[in-house]
């Protein structure tokens, strides 16, 4: 098929610029419009952009003009990198026409927004009719979680599937990409530990997204899993990949061989397998002592893998383990293109 | 009085290193004796040792010659840096004629062994009475917690003092200098975090040496505390400064005001108060959100004194926080001093 | 005597949390007046200040109460930690009234401004005289060097007197706290280096500062040195301490040996010997081949010192070295306050 | 072509292992034997590698047994990863009857083995002829410069070519992988510089290796360059890609924008532009002022590119400029692999 053009809201920040990167051979998605803040508007991306990825951004891109967030382009898709208010004051403008994936937090515990990892709960995306029946919108607004949320929810799934949990404690070491650009001031990181973020919602996001994720669609709404979750984050000096140490007590007994052979079989559901993001699996389960670590795994699957190692028993709960993602592919900008990724082959994006 | 000539076992480590740059004006302690393995065996201390610490070795240091750690000197007390083997070796020989205040894991678990944190539990010292009726010795052998846990089960001990402890998750965040030198190579650990210490070890003794800390002297013996303890550790990029998570059950509902007070109003017991290297808050309660940190905190109390913040309630178990302390200098090497000056304290040295 | 109330000139950013940590036990002087910008004037320090160093702010400063930097108070002496531009529209103000020892750049190169280091050009000062009389001052005003050049010119100067210097190359590893706060963004340098610092205007900085430094005080003015300098800086991930390395041609050639020898006698000129801030050793010469190190020598002589190494032949010009020095402490606050000491000791400052 | 089959000597170390990462796909050659230290032989690869690159060895390599590297095995190339030592003792014989491209440093300044960067001084592989002429060889010895002489030499080649060079100076930044592991100890590293790299050695291959790179081959002899050079070298906490500062004196007066120019213009020769390693643009010429930085442009043209920024006038010598190149890509095994490749299309090796 002809690649379909696409909007990326909020084009310049962290997460704008990996949506472009990762988006620079896609098969399917072609980008037409680049939307940026008051400051970058009816200039040239490239001259205004701070890239702070490797490399440079495309020629191609660098000399697309940005446009302005308000106004809705004629196109079928847009990926949102939008930060959290400047989300909440364009993505419904953009949704009643348009199919957003948002990477945004503005919108993800709305009732009627699927919070979506394809291979976790790709039926949530049945929320959508609801959209458009009840808010009558032409587009739809989908999200994905929480960098540090999306790891662990995909860790945990082939749990829950297996066992139920019940009790979930979450310890996070996280990236300074997470933060954004310029974020976290260097005076504050080298030889050292943050041990909060964003003032505790970062936390309050661990403790409340999984259980909507992990919910089940039935009759226009979800029904929310019900795991009890305590989690305490850190920021550790790694520019890419989280980190988060779990301890899990089922509501079935869990046994860790048995969770080792849940996640070893876990496989994506057959819509999800084959688009052009999904990485080969899904859960790379690790035998190494040693293993996940930030700089050798974050890019497993290019960045859209989560590892998980050390699954063993615990004094206490029933199993612990470490989860790895990548924070800013699967963790952010490569979690939304896989969002769109799967409105494409579910039929809800308008290709012609 | 007259300074107390000392002999350090293992001089030539980190920690021994730090020994004796935190024995270089002290008021008790006068370094008489080094030993060192068979490589070092007869050579000026400043030409054979590769000094990991800030600065030099003090000259006077710097020119003593070596000594074989089986050759027991004529000195009442003995700092032992040994690692485990040679602890194994050595100690007992020394004990048999001197006090000795190891670091080493080697005895802490050995029943009629001291595992000493003075502001927590300096009447375990009664067991050197057995010590020397049972074995015979003139000498005792007194240890000191592992690096993680030291902090730990300062931060615990008035928490467990008025609620008493049920269960306890610790996931730490490591500094290199706890492995020694050459220790982690930097290959593995800039822009990376490894999930594991000592292959499970490190956190064996997380999950046991707590419960002698806080165990109960009585006739002869320590009976244990009762805490069921899972332990994950990580190791960060971080020079100095060990970071735990923690989130605590109480045996009775452990109310996070309450515990903030508690911690507050926690004093070294008298006899630990006026030693030399006490701090002058053994545990220090933050306020801010973003503290404890390791680079700012470490050297609280000349990184004697143990940091806590983030005290608060937990959604699974009753209150989480934050530990913070020097694994070098009160988790090792100024630990073990504090112990020696806790058995000058107490007249457990021999002092004509 | 008693201590002498002092203002400091923009207290709330790094440099001036330095001057604060640094004054907090000092013999001669006192925290009078802290003076900040228009967001913080009329509150308490301690809650506006985001405090960067280790620890925190002396309880007696955190309750002082920020004042503007436009109105000159009563003080004989003031700290400015200005950034250029605040301190091109006060400092002029205040020196009309008091003695301003100032780390700004904006008046480095003004010609009746005396550039100190005590040890290298104490002699400068006499520009105060010029500078009462031309612009009818009652106070003064004294600049200490860039950063970068303070540990150079120490290091140099004994060289200048042995030989003369005809040409130096400079290549600079800096540390991200001579940024400032929030400074270099940790997604800039973790796992990286910036080859370029403020964009070029840090090399002009070292290719024209030292000139006037190691130039000749007469009748009024300062004859400027006369060495072609070649300056290539870059910023690398260290927290403090500033490395340079030189390549140097003397005026007469200069020989590594006697050129060490004339590092190791050099001595500061009596009156500054007993400044509270002289560190024992101006510039101290390390044998060992892998010294000066950022980490553990930035902290000699309380930071106020400059370390040296590798002092050997060039293959091109005469001889070759490395130069360490504590960039916040020695480089700039520690700087500014021994140049306050010095006025003291010159009789600069009116003490009653 | 069928693949031709080609043995790796030291297949375990840090160049080993990035041999084996780079051939993981390539075109022309296949990974037939790999050779270690007598620890190793006999054992199955993936169980006795620490592998220290991201990811894990390719399935197909780990299953295969270590061979002796003493022990020349049947393949008509071999790539040779081994330690200085190793090398002396066993690379003559493998040369004997098979090509050995090399990096280890044993044999770069011999008379009569190049020391080849494709780009720069193909045409020295004709010293092949005399080799096997005088040594009564098959095979041939070619080696790849020092990780830091690489990228210098290939920025300077277009200027050499245009103006001559009479002098440089060169300061380098280089990272942690370059010590191989377990190398630099985080503790030396974090937070740090270590302003020396092998005791002096470093700087030697540096001030030496470049002169054989661009001399002249004629007659069965290279006449080296007469470039007088000086070099510092420090080691920084980044692990990958080696930054170069340099100033040039040239033959004949140096411009800044004719320079810039002839690094635009210079092109690889024919027949290195056509290897399946050759970089689109060997050097790449960078505008922005604070590029290039290890981390962003590391791997240009997949780790082969070198990259110059800052390209401007110096006030002693004609230009100054910022180089930076992978070090253990292009500066190692990368390297090694294009030489390689080099040799086959130059038709030094036996293909059938």
């Amino acid at each position: 098929m002809s690649r379909i053009p696409i909007a990326i809201l909020g084009a310049t920040g962290a997460v704008g610029q990996r949506m472009i990167q990762l988006l620079a051979n896609h098969p399917w998605f072609e980008i037409a419009v680049l939307t940026g803040s008051d400051r970058t508007i009816g200039k040239p991306y490239g001259e205004l952009v701070r890239w702070v990825l490797d490399g440079s951004p495309p020629p191609h891109i660098a000399s697309m003009i940005v446009q302005p967030s308000d106004k809705v382009a004629d196109v079928a898709l847009a990926l949102s990198a939008l930060p959290t208010d400047a989300a909440r004051s364009y993505e419904e403008l953009w949704a009643a026409h348009t199919a957003v994936c948002s990477n945004a937090s503005a919108y993800r515990m709305t009732p009627d927004v699927p919070l979506i990892i394809p291979e976790v709960n790709h039926e949530h995306l049945s929320l959508i009719d609801d959209q458009r029946k009840t808010r009558g919108w032409r587009g739809a607004l989908v999200t994905n979680p929480n960098c540090s949320v999306i790891g662990v929810a995909m860790a945990i799934k082939p749990i829950e599937s297996a066992f139920g949990i019940r009790q979930l404690h979450v310890s996070t070491l996280q990236a300074v990409s997470g933060a954004g650009y310029p974020g976290v001031a260097s005076l504050d990181i080298i030889d050292n530990i943050i041990p909060n973020i964003a003032n505790g919602t970062e936390e309050e996001k661990i403790e409340t997204e999984p259980n909507k994720i992990l919910g089940t669609y039935a009759a226009g709404r979800i029904d929310s899993a019900q795991i009890q979750i305590s989690a305490q984050v850190t920021r550790v000096p790694v520019i890419d990949g989280h980190t988060a140490l779990l301890s899990i007590k089922g509501v079935h007994a869990i046994n860790a061989d048995e969770a080792r052979s849940a996640i070893r079989e876990y496989v994506a559901p057959e819509i999800v397998k084959n688009l052009p993001s999904s990485p080969e699996r899904a859960v790379i389960l690790h035998d190494h002592a040693e293993r996940p670590q930030p700089r050798r795994d974050r890019d497993a699957g290019n960045g859209m893998s989560t590892s998980v190692g050390r699954l063993r028993a615990c004094p206490i709960n029933d199993v612990r383990m470490v989860v790895l993602s990548h924070n800013t592919i699967r963790g952010a900008a490569g979690g939304a293109i896989l969002n769109a990724e799967l409105l494409v082959a579910a039929g809800y994006i308008r290709t012609h």
